[in-house]
């Protein structure tokens, strides 16, 4: 089936929204935490987590437009540069989903759905204890998209936590660490490894002819 | 397992590559492919392919720093602003991943990866036939990441093919599509659902305590 530029400016909204959801392929299931400087924690799913290096190790994530809807995440991360990012496992798939209403601004969605705060020494924001795969972040840099008022919010790793056996490998399997994906606005899939291959070689390329 | 900043900073540069790249989470398996405007091909697997909005239907995805490489994708890009972005399936997996094979400049990795360019009027760029969900995008802007030398290169959807059976739920199902996730630098995943849940409404949120 094709769509032309015509059929799709004539999408209606919802199925638009759904549909441009997924066309870009399976999306990371994270949890981003923060916590404000009065105390009030925050916690919510995002799909948009995107590697942008490894020295330095920078992440970024894709903000909505501002004035659509309060962004207690995105003023905390402000306040005190502190974010974590947590994997998503299937045990608190649901829970995770639902972080995703909007609450008041004053309703930790740690406590309204059920998931759990833990604190380091060295980073303020709360891990989501669920979580075996996460990170503590030091806030980098926001980027305008003025093409849609979105923002690039881009942070630095400084504290990774991850189930032992898969560090030792020097090889994450993500389906051994039990991660999970996102497509759309809603539906969340496990993962199953299908190959591995080594570092592309141009004098070690098969021949595919 | 913890590595504080202490502990990431003496990873060994290897080591430091293949977990900073799995961190995020499942990334999504694209191949984009673009054209000269000589008429070389040129089509590579890429694992940042971000969502950035519905309306208008904007994607991004990350280059890494200009100098690095001859990147033939980016200077395609800006030669025509016609590219093209093609989910991965597991039947040609393997040829998909040795697309990253610095390979010079006048070879075509469609010739020598085995794949085959396929053409609409609309679109300069060659889609990949292999694959059944691809897009033809419209380049709009580049954002240099000044961190760490990235490029974001954002395009417009403007034409979309994929299996007709998914679009007409209106609810794009990534293990029907065969869509294939990656994570760090070249192991493959499949896909499963595991969950869908409705849109996250306050006053529907469960009783999770």
């Amino acid at each position: 089936m094709e769509l032309n530029k015509e059929a799709l400016k004539n999408l209606d909204r919802i199925s638009r929204i759904k549909i441009m959801n997924s066309v870009s392929g399976i999306k990371p299931a994270n949890l981003i935490a923060t916590i404000s400087n009065d105390g009030v924690t925050n916690v919510a799913v995002f799909s948009s987590v995107v590697h942008l290096g490894s020295d330095p190790a920078l992440l970024g994530f894709i903000l909505r437009p501002t004035g659509d809807v309060p962004r207690n995440t995105y003023n905390n991360i402000l306040e005190n540069k502190s974010y974590t990012i947590n994997h998503i496992h299937p045990e608190f798939v649901e829970k995770a989903h639902y972080t995703s209403a909007k609450f008041d601004e004053n309703i930790s969605e740690f406590e309204r759905c059920g998931l759990t705060e833990e604190y380091i020494e060295e980073c303020k924001a709360p891990f989501v204890k669920e979580s075996s795969f996460k990170m503590g972040m030091l806030f980098k840099e926001a980027i305008d998209i003025k093409l849609n008022g979105t923002i690039l919010v881009i942070g630095e790793i400084q504290h990774l936590v991850l189930p032992a056996a898969e560090l030792d490998k020097n090889h994450i399997n993500l389906e051994y660490t039990d991660s999970v994906g996102i497509s759309g606005l809603n539906s969340y899939y496990s993962l199953k490894k299908i190959a591995d291959y080594p570092y592309a070689r141009v004098n070690e390329v098969p021949d595919f002819k």
